[in-house]
């Protein structure tokens, strides 16, 4: 979570090179999946991929073949499919949100229509499925039921997170929830993915299953603080975005769990001006609601890293894997 | 496609009989499939449930295990998981085609909006790969990977459909192909499903699934003809409307093979009054269209019974199989 490289820090590897690595395995397999998808709905995908994206999640499937021992490359399909299922969920929020870009480019419904976008979405996440099923092996199967179980509760997570609109406070603990089904399911998944297309045993799956929840929550906390407190030439939104919208982020959860005072109350359900946003942004901090979101992430990301410890996995991937942590969880990104 | 029953129809066993057997094995595990989603999507998935639904598909898969010497029961999570993905489609496309009713009920969408339709079709259809995938036994991946391509080939017919209204013509074997994939792929997968889960050889699955494909198209040309000629008090549709919303339909394409009158050419490309849905219709009928498909329906309908009797199987299921097969292609349903 420290912006500045530690002594500690500077032991590890570079998420960056990971990702590199990780991109130039996966990218092409990707794209000769796509070559599969009907012709019609090609141009929409490859829209959508050429925004780009880090790889994280298929870096992430990656290390963790290695962790247990295994060949990288016996992840890739895996990590395929679990790409295959993060960009079915961007095309499907994107409509669901109204968000007219993404990377700086028109969203796959906002340049082919609501329709294109939802079948778009549709074709992915089976083909996903289909990628792992073919070659039916004892470990491709349960990597398909955990990427089928995953993505139902990122779906589940979608759901609260949209029925909490309707509710003007949500409790710490239904917030984490929501977070943890919207992010960390599919990052415990990606987490632990690889693991279980080497082979490996139950303990050493679950371990990594673990490290890549608990990341998914502080990856979920900081994103909360940036939406709030964030450089908009960074985070490439408008800034107190989160606030204007009313998004029931961690940090209004945990002044509402504070007992927040009346103005600020009156601000999170109200049409903010800049002035109006700005207030509620020191508000919150004022209450600790800054702080304390700053340390659920930070305990997060120590019980990810804690995970990696709880089991025997090779040194060079697990280093990388926590490399990666630190990476998604840096505050200036 | 006779409306009056024949001789021999008066031999066949009812489809109604065999689908309110499926209904009553299948609806009680569907409705415990539902239980399974998060609290959020439920309302929506029983909304859109409670408007019915004739479980033909679900009947299918029964009786393909039977037709192997299977029991009915061993189908039923395949029926529950062909049900599901049904009613994903369902509640997907009735997004794309802005349909505020389905079975005299508002639609999800219009009901609950597109974002909860959007995500509840997407809990519906990881559901279905879920429920399969949970006892991994071979038959049962080999069921799951089956469902996940016929799926696919589905979505793949509804973007065939989607681009062909940029179009102003379509061939007759365009159309087969989109049609194919829109409905035949998923009533074959449903007519061998139980079959495969019964673990019979794979001639007798292909039999079944060939028979499933081709009442597909037969039933689609049934279904494209009452769009055009069907009496609204019994299709629930405005008379016309495939016309008057310019649908790339199986007569049409006929007619544009045909070399269509210029006239008739004109009225498939602008905004039709009533009288003019009329004159189309009318037209579509003296040049030959009607007559053709409804000559290409009934040589699928034969082609799909004929697949049954390549292949041993037993005979009281395959008979209630073809009593489906002709329900479902009736021009009077």
């Amino acid at each position: 979570m420290t912006t500045a490289p530690s002594i500690a820090h500077r032991d590890l590897p570079t998420a960056s090179g990971s990702l590199a690595r990780a991109r130039s395995l996966v990218a092409p397999a990707l794209d000769e999946a796509v070559l599969r998808l009907s012709p019609e709905l090609r141009s929409a995908v490859r829209h959508h991929l050429e925004g780009g994206g880090k790889f994280v999640r298929a870096g992430l499937v990656l290390l963790s073949a290695a962790a247990v021992g295994g060949d990288e490359r016996s992840g890739v399909v895996g990590a395929v499919a679990i790409e295959l299922v993060h960009n079915f969920s961007l095309v499907h929020d994107d409509i669901i949100d109204g968000d007219l870009e993404r990377r700086h480019r028109p969203t796959v419904w906002a340049e082919y229509g609501i329709g294109q976008a939802i079948i778009t979405g549709d074709a992915l996440v089976t083909l996903a499925l289909q990628l792992l099923l073919e070659e039916p092996t004892p470990p491709r199967v349960n990597a398909a039921l955990r990427l089928a179980e995953a993505t139902q509760e990122m779906i589940a997570g979608q759901a609260e997170d949209m029925a909490s609109e309707q509710r003007s406070v949500l409790s710490v603990e239904e917030c984490l929830h929501m977070e943890t089904g919207k992010t960390g399911a599919l990052l415990s998944c990606a987490a632990s993915l690889g693991a279980v297309l080497a082979g490996a045993p139950a303990p050493s799956v679950d371990a990594l299953a673990d490290f890549g929840r608990h990341l998914g929550i502080a990856f979920q906390a900081v994103d909360d603080l940036l939406g709030i407190w964030g450089d908009p030439s960074v985070t490439g939104k408008p800034v107190g975005n989160d606030l204007r919208l009313h998004k029931k982020t961690l940090p209004v959860a945990v002044a509402t769990a504070n007992g927040a005072p009346e103005d600020l109350k009156t601000l999170l359900s109200e049409e903010l001006s800049d002035g109006d946003v700005e207030a509620a942004a020191r508000m919150l901090d004022e209450c600790g609601a800054r702080e304390q979101t700053v340390a659920i992430g930070e305990s997060h990301l120590q019980a990810a890293l804690g995970a990696l410890e709880r089991v025997p996995l090779e040194l060079a991937a697990t280093a990388e894997l926590a490399a990666i942590a630190h990476y998604v969880t840096a505050r200036d990104r």
